[in-house]
């Protein structure tokens, strides 16, 4: 049984999870075989129906997974979760059963039966892959619809992000390279000169 | 004259400046037209050769000027610009010479010779748009290639970011809705657990 606190995100909100540009855990799944891997690479590109690209190289074994179920979780790891972000960035789901040999807790998404994560992350959005072949050789750039999102509401609710110093386990990280990660610490608001 | 400090970084280490999701500057220039958007949605793609992906709405000035010239800027403002960014986020560029009414300092690509902005900004890429007409139609998703790119060494040099409380001005900022932005406050290294 899932003890999830998580609360569901509605959908033209979706894209402010990823709006800032945290890395994030792609979750694959596909007749019983699951897989998780790290991803800096993602981006909203539409809010209304809420779509993203992410970026997951083809010769990756979440792409073989995602090819074949036509669906992926995106999970936003908190600070919580940044060796599991580095570790299964680091490994690939052919040599080992990432999610397995790491014990990480999983849910089965309500809309496409992805693995997500809940522990350790923000949110999560469940995702169904927009087949387009070419973007995907090209640049190994995959668009998808987002059917379905949640997130743990001590740190986004009401469709903005709340974060604080008493929430910092969960704020997003962002990969600045060589497994050093930035994390949100201040938030200021824009003024407008014009 | 430029009276610019910034240090060119080499073209394999490029996308690292966008690769933890910073809110950007697009800037534009053609034929002396020049405009400056805000993007909160953009990506690397590739690392060698570098390319990205940045999504600009087709009705927008900046995707007209950057479909006549075939090339743009990125720039990746510091917290000091944080009102610069959310200012032009606001104004379009056909109601308003916004890098005039706001009085921003531009360069010169050397590539490129597209418009760029460094005071306020941590670094800069020269891009030439790849020409993709249907993720353009389908996903406003511009695709490009990074020809050159440079960055204030006090705040990234050797290929990395070097994140510490003297540089704060300059550290990414990243939109979470509204006009709030996040900067890198902390910083983390991953380890493995695998």
């Amino acid at each position: 049984m899932s003890t999830s606190v998580f609360q569901p995100v509605l959908l033209h909100h979706a894209n402010r999870l990823i709006n800032h540009g945290p890395t994030v855990l792609v979750t694959s799944t596909f007749q019983g075989r699951h897989n998780i891997m790290a991803a800096a690479w993602s981006m909203p590109v539409e809010f209304d129906p809420p779509r993203i690209a992410v970026v997951i190289d083809k010769t990756t074994y979440t792409h073989e997974l995602i090819r074949r179920s036509g669906v992926f979780g995106i999970c936003i790891p908190g600070v919580a979760a940044i060796d599991l972000t580095y570790s299964v960035g680091r490994v690939s789901g052919r040599e080992q059963d990432k999610i397995s040999a790491l014990n990480v807790p999983t849910i089965s998404g309500p809309e496409t039966g992805v693995s997500l994560v809940e522990q350790g992350c923000a949110a999560w959005l469940e995702c169904r892959r927009i087949p387009e072949e070419h973007a995907e050789n090209a640049y190994d750039t995959c668009f998808a619809e987002v059917v379905n999102a949640a997130a743990d509401p001590l740190v986004f609710s009401g469709g903005r992000w709340q974060l604080n110093d008493a929430n910092k386990a969960l704020h997003s990280i962002h990969h600045l390279g060589g497994g050093v990660f930035g994390s949100s610490g201040t938030t200021i608001q824009g003024r407008s000169l014009l």
